[in-house]
């Protein structure tokens, strides 16, 4: 029997922030009652309880299996139970049935999490094995669950949504404010384009970790133009909406326009038309005489300045062009990530972009198992940039490729316009 | 105020019957946690929460609403998520969507049954009220209770069936016997048939209530027959999928074997080949080297004496044309219910009919709301008749029409066999 | 070699009956192109093309290959082409990808029906054969044929009634009239039930033959009960229309309320409503201020005493509860057919029943290939009495059960009015 | 009446080269016969008449109604039945039902042709009108109608691929040789890289005319990389089936592998397996141990040196996976298109690329009714270079931007390799 070796300063911190994210994964679930951690509201979602089993699932099989000598698993049937996607990794539950799953129940699955958990911090207290594997596993572990505290948001949104009560996932500790001010005009920036750098950079005092998707760096011409001083907020929106964007076939995509005709859209996934039913219903509002907007603190008046939310790229892509204007492209985007002028470009919604996501020249998925993270699903998604209310705090950068297809809504997805110069 | 009158004998047996019934309900759901009774497995089946929810709307909206003065409702809006399928009574919940209603929470349906229920009692207790007109509504609420009761069992039955770790709903009291007796050979009982009476009739007592499908009670002519003495039992239907019974399209109607070939039917919907992965997987084995099944004390060695249950018609159908016989016809059945050396007419499975569900000459609705119980659903439906292990003590009786379609196999549904003299 | 033997007189009779037949399919497809037989518009229906060639296979099948000595098939591979539903007759093409067989052509398909008649009538005169065997195929056989008479019309009105600009099966020599006349009022005609016989019976003098599913013979008890003397007529069925008939879910079956609201149904399938943007567009008609009714003729102004058609079973019980009455069953139809006043019970529609297609006591199947005739497919469809105007001379018969699935609307089918006494 | 000018060489020269490309329609028409002409296979192919009617209606109404003064339509009901997607030029003849217009008669359709030929023809050797507004919708005209040439071709082959007997669209004139050379082995070419101009240029003495998709003209950053030197051929990927290629999710993009999965996809959608009943069904070949592909020329062994065609986009990704390559970029394969010892870039398939159809930088979508011509379908597509064997003569070109759903596989679509340096 070895003696520990002391703790080192690296390994400490990296212990102190796995402890973080993984506590706040359950501090997101905490306002949620058993039966809502259950369900799944569409093939696309996850229960609330599944992301919590898988996310422990992957440093478990990831991490632990390989790494934690004598590691003895939790229960062997989670492995069956708890993959997402990864082929290499044997059979899995299949994906639209994860919310039959009521067994295990969520008080199992938190005692997995806390054996994982354990055996987490044990493996990096105790100091014998080897950082240059295992730190980037965790790294990429904490990233993980990171992402899917973002879908266990909009997941649950979603879920609630689905409820004709509207329930709030967390009730709004102050009333909303009926805004009379007017939102500022937005402003266009022009931006000179040429060759730019794109892709994940390293530098000093910026964290070091990145997904597959954003590499290789590399050069890219942007051409001239203009971009957006801020978001399209839901004040811009409702004079698309008024203005008939939604019947005019000439605005949209074709693949745009048959999703509004075979779903009924009239207006962003989450809105409430002054005459929907579940106002009265739910008693939530007096005089509901205008757009009411169902969100994380439930239904609550549509305030003209907060971005636009919950759009799919076609509603996007169908507003811009209505608005004379284009969706910027990633690397636009990107170039203008810290450029002077330039608002919301994080923390606000997600932004779609025109660019398809493409694999970046000289791209490689990473070794192992992580090769199935980003490189098979580049195909017939498109790229988002920027960050959301959802997203944890330091999980998103410049250089980060989000992506979805074109006609998911239910994320904090909306957009800043672009044009030509 | 006036004083409230002494409870009348019947009255105070109606109430006590209320209350049993009622308790009934809960005692069924008490084995499962709040996450097993959100869900919904398919379309066809309902969450637990739901049937308790259902079954109390039923008596507020039938019995309370128009007859109890003064009552206020728990919640007007559950009048929107707890109406199964009455036109008359307004728009309602999508039955897809039933799974998705985390709220109201299981807690607050138990208070919306207590409210109910003292509200209920209190009708009848108070007595200023019209017993020609409630007692007929209390009765039908307290079999329509019923009906759910055993839905509620045969719905968490299929929803547990499509977790892999095929999870009890309550655990057997003692080991199931692996039995090395051989089940008693199958007889044939003649039955000389002519014209007979078919359809309810009261007795003196004899149970004065009976659903409308079985009215009128008229003469019917039925040939002269052989019926089984007992039901198809799992050893009997295991020589029919060993003779390839699943293999054979001369054996099935047309419609079966398209449903054959669809779903990739080779056993009943619960029973597990000697291969199942599920064996290995939840351990709930030794030496899997036989059939086993799925039932509501989990996994278990298949019992060759033990009624097949869990068939779609089809099967039974074939399973009736390979042994050379036939299903009898539903007024054989009900002729045949009380002759001499026929055993397990009732409390095992119910038994498939060669009958289609057809309204009885003369036959009309109940009037008011009770109207939509069961003459819309006269079309596509075969006719069970019996009673299973999950129906309710005392509530079928030999004119009892139970109904589904002929794919459905998520029910105690068996057969016996009939035959042409 | 041998000498052939005279023909005999039965045989002669039999020879002659199967060239007019034949003669009379040939007949049927004659208006159409070799377009318009090639198409298939739903998978219930058929090409025309594919009902010649699969009335041609069935004699080549079950009557050359077993029978007539050296018959060399036209071409082997048509037995996987034109097998309709044989499951003991191997693999066939399946059913949905009919339309797509532009080869054979229909030529091919003409030489086809030459080379089987040619060796057909060869073994008729030739003689030297087992009657007992040979004569009763040739007869199914040509009963077979007669129904697809009647399938190829009602498939290619389909197929025609697909095509945005109506066009007609066949012109009417005559333009239609546009009736002043008011329809005779529908009569009730008392009908005293009791003990009847149903099912074919052989008579002196009436045709020998019938199908399996009408046999055995027995006897049935039918309730006194009041039969309409006339079909419900068009004029009838615009008064449903108008009076909300299809938006009153409390007249419709369940599942007929489904297929109303499923696929927007308001009317029988061919009739075109007053602002039916077609009428204008074909120039078929002039003033369209009324409804329109497309047919064998093509587009022609409702005619009101015309009985209606073209209706689904939901559509049938629907209206007779808006009528105060209901469907006959197929037994109270079959003890009417020659009662005095009781008219139009053939060669207009057939009348749906209330009756589910379930076998009769003591049913067996024709042996052999004929066993999946009829047998195989009696559940989930409904009983049709009568004959159409589209069902040919002699075809059918006061015991024949026709049978179709409760929302099938492309066939000649109506109702008529029963009620209970 | 104005006297009319003698036609100018230019207006001649368009003329007939308007007559031969209406010409070549045809001739490709010529060996079909009309059942052939008249059926759609699926709801992306389109018939053949279809074919012929929708690129006359092209020229009826963006040529003719507005340019030529008194042109008097053929049949104003064809606008309707023609139109394909054009939601500016009103509502159409729903897409999946195209299969069922037996009527207009492709006799009919010829005349619509002629009538349609004689007033364009008149119109341009009239000379009475502005050149500057026509001679581009004519052009536009021909190469939309070169386009459906190609698509006439593809889609009648798929169609014929469904009939079992796999009857060919031209017999070959020889017999199809079983080649025993080896294929010769692929060479990498390296290319520099470097920012290259891509998208259309206009040169002396080249064709003046593109899509709107393929400009503006613009700079990219290509990076260093190899390109093959051929396309991949049968025998290689007849290595990747051998090797297990459809069985290892690894190889496969996501949705490729659910595809692969969904479909039962095992080898090219045009590839008879060894065991393939049809064969031996059609008798069309000896001693079939080895590939057959089917093909304009029916179904012929496979020849291993032929392009591998009849590809979806994910078979060739994950063929380029297996191969320890990838696909060429757009930018790649045109800036290689006239590179040195690069051969097969056109005249054999199409060839995928691995970039989506995004818009260019700048992009604005030609004027008018030709703005739903591309810009619209920019989503969920993927780029093919080159040109097939079924495209026109001279109808390509480097710039040329095919596109299609990754999934399509009725397309004559290959691939090429690349890899990164």
């Amino acid at each position: 029997m070895t003696l520990s070796r002391p703790i080192t300063p690296a390994a400490s911190a990296l212990r102190d922030k796995f402890r973080e994210v993984r506590a706040t994964s359950l501090a997101l679930a905490a306002p949620l009652s058993a039966e809502d951690q259950c369900i799944q509201s569409m093939p696309d979602a996850s229960p609330t309880k599944w992301h919590l089993a898988h996310t422990t699932w992957f440093f478990e099989t990831v991490l632990l299996q390989p790494h934690a000598t004598g590691y003895m698993p939790f229960d062997v049937r989670f492995h069956y139970l708890f993959n997402s996607y990864y082929e290499a990794l044997g059979p899995r539950h299949p994906r639209p049935q994860r919310g039959l799953l009521t067994r295990p129940s969520v008080h199992e699955v938190h005692a997995y999490r806390r054996h994982v958990d354990d055996a987490v911090v044990a493996l990096l207290e105790e100091g014998a094995f080897d950082w240059a594997a295992v730190e980037p596993i965790v790294t990429l572990g904490l990233n993980h669950e990171q992402q899917h505290q973002e879908l266990l948001l909009t997941d649950i949104l979603h879920a609630l949504s689905c409820n004709p009560l509207l329930p709030a996932y967390k009730p709004a500790s102050g009333p909303a404010l009926r805004l009379a001010t007017v939102a500022p005009a937005m402003r266009w920036i022009e931006q000179a384009g040429g060759v730019v750098e794109v892709g994940f950079a390293e530098h000093a005092g910026q964290p070091a970790f990145c997904f597959d998707s954003e590499t290789p760096r590399h050069r890219a011409l942007v051409q001239p133009h203009a971009m957006a001083d801020r978001l399209v907020n839901c004040g811009d929106y409702a004079q698309f909406i008024a203005d008939g964007g939604y019947q005019r076939p000439e605005l949209w995509l074709s693949d745009g326009w048959a999703a509004v005709q075979a779903n009924g859209w009239r207006h962003p996934a989450y809105w409430l038309a002054p005459d929907d039913p579940r106002l009265g219903f739910g008693l939530q509002t007096q005089g509901a005489a205008s757009w009411h907007v169902f969100g994380l603190h439930g239904v609550r008046p549509m305030e003209a300045d907060a971005p636009v939310s919950q759009l799919s790229f076609y509603e996007a892509a169908a507003y811009a062009e209505w608005a004379g204007a284009r969706l910027p492209t990633e690397f636009e985007w990107e170039a203008a990530c810290n450029a002077p002028g330039i608002t919301q470009m994080t923390g606000h919604v997600w932004q779609w972009t025109r660019s398809s996501y493409d694999p970046y020249p000289g791209f490689r998925p990473m070794p192992g198992i992580a090769a199935e993270y980003n490189g098979k699903f580049m195909v017939g998604q498109l790229v988002l940039r920027g960050g959301s209310v959802a997203t944890p705090e330091g999980h998103t950068r410049p250089s980060y490729r989000n992506f979805f297809p074109p006609a998911a809504r239910w994320q904090f997805s909306g957009l800043r316009l672009a044009k030509d110069l």
